[in-house]
């Protein structure tokens, strides 16, 4: 049994992680940390979680030395606190977007200000199994990916891996539900306006498309064009992106690539069947699971691949990505804690 | 043509006023006012008015006399008021629920405080044009009705009258969208808590019950038991109401009775179909306009009789009710403006 | 181990039941049926189960015998095939309506037809567990519940049991998600028609409410009023009734009964708190999990007691309560695969 | 007064249309058809129209001539009676893909079938009256545009036409909402599978791709990489289209393009707000009205320009856009009948 210690507790990502770690097996959670509810218990925040747990918030000023850290704080929170946070923990898992970027110039360019410990950038690991599993491995800090920067690099790494297809020709498009922004509630979530929107939050210079930049440079840094879109939804993702084989590469070369790369990952499925109604990824039998399913079709017309990446921003795209680097960390089965298969319908 | 000035108008109740009476052949809208937006185009809290209008809001204090002053403010806000306001318009509509209630006792029972001007009470005609048709005539000040008090006293008015249903064995549970909330964002209205919310916001104690008890005493006070549900649903109202039928009337009887009550209403239709998917009110299909939908069922086992009624909260139940009452006051065609008949699928 | 065989396991009742029991410790599933998918993996029809189980639906016809045969098929079709099936497990679970109603006399009633083979009717148990621990805990036959009366029954039977509220004065009114229809498409079920609907699908009538008067008869045969309506929502039910308190019992009395009757049970949770979100029973925190959670307010200008129940139809209401059932019947904690929390938001 | 009669009014397209032209003050609806339905009134299939007219539905057989015909048919029953129907109207208003391609190769290409009457196709003037409002004047046969199809070519033409953006780098991701799929129900949109989804229905090969090659050739034939999402949405679409400025314009220079373009259409409009969380086009707030609105956004990063466009797939992409070219045939005012501006919230 390690400690585990999870500050930022009471919004969705800390919320999911807390979620899925009560039921971990070799988990032990210390603290939990709000402070608009220090003293309350979790289930004020987290109505699932009542009567599953007794555990209440504490202050982040309460807390104690643990073996895990697990960072769920606003963009700009951890990165300011270092220091004093960095330290409390054996190790490290930060669920922001503070210690993702390894270049200290693509802050300013992506986030709008400087990093003010560009020292530390060097030593997080990007969390992402699929690509940097032996890094994770024996990492002591870990930087979890952004939510659409996970769903766009697992469906394209393998392909511009492969020099399958042509990355100066990437266009992505993300849909996205509405706990990605956050619990905080404001005129843009307004169940009123946010019902049934079509929203295009961010057609250009969406975040994390510096993620994608940064872990799709295989020896050619790609062209990536995001355009992200909010709609009805709460949790999920689907980003369809359009992309250019280089050489003639069939529909079979595709599942060849795909195949080779992933066979043995748990938490990846290849989904593209001939008939019924789940042919391609579909994020709503997703919604609580830490899979990421990819498809693909390519245009009879054209040398277009469009591939299709689905996920749970707040699993396969925060928390559950956390708890299976966790168990890579610690060697234990990937999937420990992260079972659950989805629901239908 | 009249001038209309609309008080409040960037809420929800004032925004559907406003759409409605900008395309009233007899109505110039002179003035339209918001504080947070005075200056500001309506289309900036109004996204369907871009383009329609290039009105612009005003702050309440450079309002001007009008023909017809229509009040769409939070509650307690017009009755705080009284002297400043009233006296701005030949004829008040007042959307609140400020002056609806006839007896002073009965606003510390429901709404936890004394009416500060209990004198202009008696001057406001209760405005369901169905019950109150002469008086709305001849009104020069009337209160619009609760949005659940609309529904629930326009499906069981004709039976309490008639004398069909026992007053003192009425259960009603109101099913109503988020757009009753009004405008203004908080945590019970963020899109990942409130989306797919079947919430009982209040199973007691629903203030619209005393409009029920004053409109609905044919002689004997009901007693009516109201519970209040908030559904995955924008604009619309269902309320589903028990009751028991006094001496063994028939389906056909009750029909017979709707008949008699409701022939010539323009914005009642009776709902009650033996096959299909729409054979009971459906609120779904009545957005955007002013009817209210009327249906009911025998129970083959018991004396009960349960009835259900919708309408879209923001049309029969606030801004179009209002524009019925200004055709009624005007001798205009009720259906002068409100020709909308909704949207199928 | 035991093996257990499914047979309907291609609808969403046998779904539920397969995805559930992939993931128990104790059970080997041996076969499951589908006459139209036989031969097909069951990610076919689930596609939540894709790569997590090799699973093909097998044939009726091939049944093999088996510790415990799970039936989920449509009502009608198993009480037609008693001879049949009934002998082809050690122990029987049937989700249908099939041997749920004691008194023969109660099918032509409720629904229309004689029982074919009404000596059975007598060795099935009513499998709330709530109610009949003792009993299932030796049946051999059990007849899982409708989903709108568990819902029904556990909010009521405390109350009932301790003469706290009149039983001739219930009224009930329940909310409800499309996938208690089940997986055949028709016109009712058509996206366009049935997304934002809110259809009394049943206003007098409901065949659950045979159930409510047989399992709430604790020695005065209750009257209860029940009407359906179906609301935008996938998964879920909340039942809201309205009863009426036997002598004066205050809220904290109601709380006592509950407690004594409530407080060992693993999956029954009083939701009652004095602010925020969730003061009340919400399903969409309970997709997926066995809880069913109930809540209650008095009035306080009557003696009106609202009570409020919420579970998932297809789990504590079907498929769930089938393993919390098998649970018990094997001695195994009730708890077992059964432990996912539910998700929020 | 005009007579005009519908012909598969039956459906969700007709529907509309009829909706429409009830309300338009210089048409006489002669006659509508639906096989199913013959003799039934129209209510039947169109909840919204019950007690609004008292018009029933005709066989196909019983047609009579008429100023005015529509053919709202699934797509290939019109072309395959050519001879019957196109006499019965001294004008013909389709809405299907019969006769929408010019070239008669294009239909095996995208439809998978020779066009039976290649002749009449010469006869049809495409009905996008922004594009084609002087041969519509005087046209006699009209074919509708798909919906798809009309909002990425309302969006991309006058970019196209000024040579603002590279036509051969164009990539569209059509969202749309159930109602496109026409009124059949189905297992793909049985409520339970189809809420809540996102699902990959086109990726490549969508037939409205075969109207935006037609119309978008200014010269150059352009490349143009669809992919079609159905999301959760009843009445709706937006394309999001990344394309290219060729010459470094600015959001200044292609706001002037628009200008110029669509100053004075009645049902265009520009949406890009520097603030709010309306800046861009939003589908939800056309429901029901004839606009589409357009807005782009230039990547401070790249030369891509993100062009988005929305309108509701059965008024401007179908129905409104019908009537649309009717006042423009007839010599009306374009507005006429298409007035409703769309609800908020």
């Amino acid at each position: 049994m390690i400690t585990v210690s999870i500050v930022g507790a009471s919004g969705y990502g800390g919320g999911e992680l807390l979620r899925l770690l009560l039921f971990h097996p070799h988990v032990k959670i210390q603290q939990v940390t709000s402070e608009s509810l220090a003293g309350k218990l979790v289930g004020r925040a987290h109505p699932n979680l009542r009567k599953i747990t007794g555990l209440k918030f504490s202050s982040m000023a309460d807390l104690k030395p643990c073996d895990v850290l697990c960072l769920c704080l606003p963009h700009g929170a951890a990165m300011e606190r270092c220091g004093e946070l960095l330290g409390l923990g054996e190790r490290i898992l930060d669920l922001s977007a503070d210690f993702r970027l390894r270049n200290p110039a693509d802050y300013p360019i992506w986030y709008g200000h400087d990093h003010p410990h560009p020292e530390w950038l060097g030593r997080f690991v990007y969390g992402l199994a699929e690509l940097n599993r032996e890094e994770i491995r024996t990492a002591r800090h870990i930087a979890c990916t952004g939510c659409l920067a996970a769903a766009s690099i697992l469906s394209l790494a393998p392909l511009l891996r492969a020099g399958a297809v042509d990355p100066s020709r990437i266009f992505i498009e993300g849909k996205i539900g509405s706990s990605a922004g956050g619990n905080k509630a404001d005129q843009s979530s307004h169940h009123p306006e946010r019902s049934g929107a079509v929203r295009s939050f961010k057609p250009t210079g969406h975040r994390h498309t510096a993620e994608m930049l940064q872990e799709l440079d295989f020896g050619t840094r790609p062209e990536i064009h995001f355009s992200g879109t909010a709609i009805e939804l709460v949790r999920g993702i689907l980003i369809t992106a359009h992309t250019f084989v280089t050489g003639g590469q069939t529909e079979k070369d595709i599942w060849g690539i795909y195949r080779k790369a992933y066979d043995k990952e748990p938490f990846i499925r290849i989904i593209k069947e001939q008939q019924g109604i789940y042919r391609y990824p579909e994020p709503k039998t997703l919604a609580g699971t830490n899979y990421c399913d990819i498809g693909f079709e390519r245009d009879p017309h054209t040398d277009r691949l469009v591939v299709m990446g689905a996920l749970d921003n707040l699993v396969k795209g925060a928390a559950g990505q956390a708890v299976q680097n966790l168990n890579i960390m610690f060697g234990w089965d990937e999937r420990t804690g992260l079972e659950f298969p989805g629901l239908h319908p």
